[in-house]
């Protein structure tokens, strides 16, 4: 049996501050670097110990994953970090308040663009500062994989060359293997190996800093689901 | 033109307790954290900003380089970690007090230990808690690869497979490389890419958190080698 254990990064800076955060490279707060460490006690306590690891190119999730690895004594596992597991790109929403995010747009917009599949926020434009383009981390990407805004679809759809090309050989090499990454990226891994309907998924929330163990068989089928506690 | 950045861990639990540490996985000390971080700080104002990164397997230098890579708000950079880049193995001496131990053996026998080039520390054994065999990070070495005791002549032949085979790669990709590590480990480097003799590498102290540059041309010969400050 594998186990593929999904950890959503801690609280953030600008969970505090409660503005839309997407692919802004935002800190973990004191909070966040707690529930990180928590985790990785978590993990170690309950033997189910992971041999290789995968997070995105934001540091909230890379800090996340050295806090808890370091919490379990395993700093020197490998890790392979890859932006393809980066949280939701938010578009031209990114850095905005919540609340006067619903003030300008209506709560009703708001909400549709958090909690549907396939509709996006307001696209960035590409000489926005904010358009990952100008980022040196992404300037290997070409101009269709750089995101100007997503929907939670797409999301989906950007996650699954990481978990094919990437996490699959992992587990066919290690019985247990770490994703620490962000709330709509996890639900991407989540709903393809659950088989998830758009609503279903939309209605699932992965709690931060809560290690969730996905147990499969040889042929990657999920024979268990449950959160380490 | 190339630049190999070379950064030694900064302090360590075992610095203080002034004991012999080869492969023992002792944390960095406060001191050394705030070391790291500086170092960071000197390498993101220096210009020679590192786009791939080298460590050990052991924390003291992972974390090392986790903290500087921090402050240069770099923490997404690929880091590879590599055991051949662990500090030189001090056999039975490992874990014992220096200045207990130049009481037992004698002051001027720890001094060939220390200061020799080819002279090993007495050896474990391998039912000794110590032996590198047991220890879960290193169970796909063979019994050739696991140390009992090393040379520094024997830490430098180990550390050259490191270099060929990931180093060199990096650095035709990227134009400054990034490598984090241990005191007789990155002494490896330097004898190799200087062209150093025995005499001349046992004379040679790097210091602690301080980063060193090596300047290479495209045959990566040494044009140029200096601390930043």
């Amino acid at each position: 049996m594998k186990n593929l254990i999904l950890l959503r990064h801690g609280q953030s800076e600008w969970n505090l501050s409660n503005r839309f955060t997407g692919w802004t490279d935002v800190e973990l707060s004191d909070k966040g670097r707690e529930e990180a460490r928590r985790a990785g006690e978590i993990i170690a306590q309950s033997g189910v110990i992971p041999r290789y690891c995968f997070t995105s190119y934001l540091k909230r999730a890379i800090h996340t994953l050295d806090i808890a690895l370091d919490a379990m004594d395993r700093s020197w596992l490998p890790v392979v970090k890859d932006w393809h597991l980066n949280e939701r790109h938010y578009g031209a929403l990114q850095g905005l308040n919540k609340a006067e995010t619903a003030e300008k747009y209506g709560a009703e917009q708001v909400h549709i663009w958090r909690r549907s599949y396939d509709v996006t926020p307001p696209a960035l434009r590409p000489d926005d500062d904010r358009y990952p383009g100008l980022d040196e981390r992404y300037v290997g990407l070409s101009a269709d994989e750089l995101p100007l805004t997503e929907s939670l679809k797409d999301t989906v759809a950007r996650v699954l060359p990481c978990w094919e090309e990437l996490i699959v050989p992992a587990l066919n090499l290690y019985d247990n293997v770490i994703v620490a990454a962000h709330g709509n990226s996890l639900r991407a891994l989540v709903m393809m190996l659950r088989k998830m309907t758009p609503e279903e998924i939309i209605a699932e929330e992965i709690p931060t800093g809560s290690p969730r163990v996905i147990s499969l068989n040889d042929r990657l089928e999920v024979v268990g689901d449950r959160y380490l506690k």
